[in-house]
């Protein structure tokens, strides 16, 4: 059990590293108490074989520029991924021991770019072949880069809709460079797949998507090495091998067998199941070294030239979006967008035209979208990616992961609230504010004119995480100069006086809708405050506290979206940071299902349109 | 221009009624100044194929339990399914001149049930044949009824992996009553699709996926018919024509052409295109009527003799689930239930056993999961859908539909939390509340322990809209005897005395935390008033505000969620409906990236457990 260093293995000894990989992952499952060997087991050949004859991974510099990338979809499968890491020399045996699954270490159930070897985060099935895309899409199309991207799917996740449009995306963009292996192992968690082993259903299925598919027994280590070998082209189209395997192979007690998913071997069983195995073993092994490939030099971003909107003058927040992002990737090279089938609405089609390069077509696949984005993202790059508010919650559970692959996401959601107008409540995004507020470390962004628009396009560029830009179909007045500025986490009091009554919250739609309500009380000798809350993740909490505070503790919000996880939801927390001694809130927001109208005439069904704002600001006087 | 009417046109007569659906179809949108008259004119020939000779269906009884269904999939060509059902004689021409896309009026800009005709609302694309499995599921597995259900889809639409995971479904579960016309027209909102007019991979990508394939021109009356004459069967499979057609068909100015997708005609264009199609027409025309069917009557709702848990016995909610749902299908014979795969963990599979004829797997496919779920509560079944709360999130643009849809959808969401330990952020719900809260109309409910979890399911029969239950992964003691009940907006509060000088309010694993809190507290002289609030949405506001105005307005939420949208957002949003002068509030709520660990070690890192609870309590002491 001495340690020996391999470069390439023959093909006689994976079998030597599978048992190792196999034995791993048995054994720090075990001793973890949880976790997923029988799914680590039927891929164990696939791993071995890829990892000690084809990854051309430089293990002692996970960043070098031509290391291909492995993405484990099958995400529960972390063992078998952790004994691998083992076998290359990258973790020891005692981390994989009592690391495994255990609080404030690296090797969590699930594996996380924690782990300098991980690009994306897995275990939400059919994530990690669509993140994969991504990747590939920025080593062919951006980095020209010779890496290719190792995907190991399970079958099960093959019924995630997310992974049909991968293929169909890797198709339609030629990524030969993406291998996807699938570890057809029978058995889901609570049983049989829809597809068993019909490998050739799975195959008609994924030549139809554009791929082309090799069907090989996943324990035939010659099968696998050759088809693995294909890699090396040439290809013209991605390629999956479809692999038969045996989930729990190696194990006879639970080979093939139901009710053993995401569950340890008890000790007896695994230390049997280890001798039969052959005992543990401590190669270390590395397959190829990757071709050398020179890292990709962006050029510093140089100075922004934004458009500059005249005030006063109607233009909508969503048709700043397009020639502030094409002003911002004038500037910075690493600025990228992508679009869910609908640039000529959603504002980006500026973009599309100045820098064709840059800009991907997802079509209607807002998942693939966003599972795009995240996978340029990884690579650097500042990726960008719009369509309706509305269309963003088709992504959410995607936009979940983000945070947990620390990436940095900018979207983009145009035609916000029942403001849309006559196409109906189909196509209102009412929820948006709620999926982003609730994402972890999001930043929430909602302009009301499109000098804002366009400052917080670039301001975005330098945001941590997954942050969000809302916007608006219909044009509205121009507030604010080229000079302005719109900090993160700032705002603007738009009216303030010494006499103010009542404080008016508006962003977006709603900020016109205050300032006109504002007018309407001043008729009456009402001075209201009025502030534009642009930024409502994080909220310029300081300034909400002090008008409240001027004002009496009368706050008015409104907002075109649900009462729930919006505007007056943060406007509210914000206040309640701190001891709340003088609150009178009125919350204005969409309640019900509206129909088709004009915008006006749904503003106003809605309750948010500048007359109520007033009469709500009048009750907050009376109460 | 005299109304005749027609019952199943000549072949050679349907040319006319097409024609008339097209000029319909342009004078709608023009007069309503917004609408897709080029995607209704492409697909105007199906249509009028399909109303005239193949749709079975009585148009004065829109529920009659023999009807065809017909989904509009392409929802925003409602122009010209508006126009069909003014040539059935529904709705007459004032109505779709003057009605359509105006406030107040029933022709929305895409489709809702608010028509007697529409079954489920669409208009987000890839949808309409998700939700149309779940009525072709009940037909063909409960109902035992004779109807058809047809779809008309776009072509666009097929890049939402939602639909490939409907033709998945529908070929495992042989639904040959399931017609799907393809409307092949080439072009996308902002320009070619991915395939264009490549019909082989479309046809491929069908057969592949299960279904029958049928390739014909969409604008040839006599291939339109024959293929939808397949319907009469007899067929092994689902079957999908696809329909090659042109974008505008039947306005030279437009056909075919970039630029013109959700734009009317200009009014010259209009007049010029109505004249050249041979002017207005008013043919009134029926097809063949249905089959006679009994409808399904279903016997009332027994008594629903749930299982009795033992105060103090450790169970987790999730585990009361199956059992308590079960009791209540044994009692009421419209209860179904839908799993994502994961049936031995969301708790379901005592059901599956129970009734297995009344269970639908949906594999890994959540979309299709809630789209089905959809599909069957139109049907008049009580349908539960259950996965991990983490994995519903996949769902969310369906479950922004439901509402719009005017379903009532019950939803249940295991492993909420970072309770969950090991398995890592990836497995973890904590976006889960604050999407569920925002839904419009929802009910959210988060019990603490199995009786109430048991009764909250026997609750959720009688919700209207979509809700939503949220149980935990692990065992916590037994709270409520089996004679406590739960109405929805109710909570419990569980200790109280009048020197109660903080009140401390939880859910699900959180409420045990309280409790261990309060009892630390204790040891301190200091009394705790804890509060039970199992009902989030809506919540007990009431008893909220006299906990706090006890406590001095010191109040500590704790939950297992992020801290937007969930259960500390709600229960300020209920203080703050009335005044405020005394509130200082401690909300403690899950912020960072978890990793793994045990339960107990990621409740104290969040800063949610009970020693956090307590410190937090004695914080507002002081404060």
């Amino acid at each position: 059990m001495t340690a020996t260093t391999h470069d390439r293995l023959d093909l006689a000894q994976v079998d030597e590293l599978a048992a190792q990989l196999r034995v791993d992952s048995i054994r720090s499952s075990t001793s973890a108490g949880s976790g997923h060997p029988t799914s680590s087991l039927s891929a164990a050949d696939l791993l071995a074989t890829l990892m000690s004859r084809h990854l051309r991974y430089d293990w002692d510099h996970p960043d070098a520029p031509g290391n291909d990338h492995l993405v484990l979809s099958k995400g529960h499968a972390s063992p078998l991924l952790y004994s691998a890491y083992k076998a290359a020399g990258v973790i020891d045996d005692a981390e994989l021991m009592q690391g495994y699954r255990r609080v404030d270490q690296r090797l969590e159930g699930h594996p996380t770019p924690v782990l300098p070897w991980v690009d994306v985060a897995t275990g939400s099935l059919g994530q990690g072949l669509p993140n994969a895309v991504g990747i590939a899409l920025a080593g062919a199309r951006l980095e020209h880069a010779p890496y290719r991207v190792w995907v190991l799917t399970g079958d099960s996740e093959l019924a995630e809709g997310s992974m049909w449009e991968a293929l169909a995306t890797a198709s339609h963009y030629g990524l030969t460079g993406l291998i996807t292996l699938v570890d057809v192992n029978r058995l889901g968690q609570r049983g049989e797949t829809a597809l068993g082993h019909d490998m050739d259903t799975y195959a008609a299925r994924v030549e139809a998507f554009g791929a082309e598919a090799v069907i090989i027994d996943g324990h035939d280590i010659a099968q696998i090495d050759e088809a693995l070998a294909r890699a090396d082209g040439p290809l013209d189209r991605p390629l999956v091998i479809l692999a038969r395997t045996v989930k729990g192979k190696g194990v006879p007690e639970v080979e093939d067998q139901d009710g053993w998913h995401g569950k340890p071997l008890p000790e007896q069983t695994a230390t049997s199941a280890i001798a039969a195995l052959g005992g543990e073993r401590s190669l270390q092994v590395r397959g190829p070294m990757p071709p050398a490939a020179e890292p990709v030099e962006h050029a510093p971003r140089g100075a922004v030239e934004l458009p500059a909107f005249t005030v006063g003058e109607e233009i909508a927040t969503r048709k700043a979006y397009g020639p502030a992002l094409t002003a911002l990737a004038d500037a910075d090279p690493r600025v990228v967008a992508l679009d869910g089938e609908v640039s000529n609405s959603s504002g980006v089609a500026d973009f599309v035209e100045a820098h064709p390069e840059r800009f991907f077509e997802m079509f209607i696949a807002e998942q693939q979208m966003v599972a795009a984005a995240t996978g340029l993202a990884t690579r650097g790059y500042l990726a960008y990616a719009s369509t309706f508010a509305a269309f963003l919650t088709r992504a959410a559970d995607f936009l979940r992961m983000a945070p947990i692959s620390r990436v940095d996401l900018r979207l983009v959601g145009s035609h916000a609230g029942v403001e849309i107008g006559a196409d109906g409540p189909s196509q209102m995004g009412l929820e948006d504010l709620a999926m982003l507020t609730a994402t972890q470390g999001s930043t929430v962004l909602y302009p009301s004119d499109a000098t804002a628009a366009a400052k917080l396009v670039v301001e975005m560029a330098d945001v941590d995480g997954v942050s969000y830009l809302r916007t608006t179909r219909g044009g509205y007045p121009v507030l604010y100069g080229a000079d302005e500025t719109f900090p993160v986490g700032g705002s603007k009091t738009l009216r303030r006086s010494d006499q103010d009554a009542v404080t008016l919250i508006g962003a977006g739609v709603t900020l016109h809708e205050a300032l006109a309500a504002a007018d309407a009380l001043a008729e009456d000798g009402i001075h209201a405050r009025v502030i534009d809350a642009y930024s409502i993740k994080p909220i310029d909490a300081e300034t909400l506290r002090e008008a409240a505070a001027a004002t009496g503790g009368r706050v008015v919000v409104a907002e075109d979206h649900h009462a729930e996880g919006g505007l007056g939801a943060a406007v509210l927390a914000a206040l309640a940071k701190e001891p709340i001694t003088d609150l009178y809130l009125q919350h204005l927001a969409v309640d019900g299902v509206p129909g088709s109208g004009t915008s006006r005439e749904l503003l106003s069904w809605a309750g948010i349109d500048a007359a109520h704002i007033a009469e709500a600001a009048r009750r907050a006087l009376e109460g």
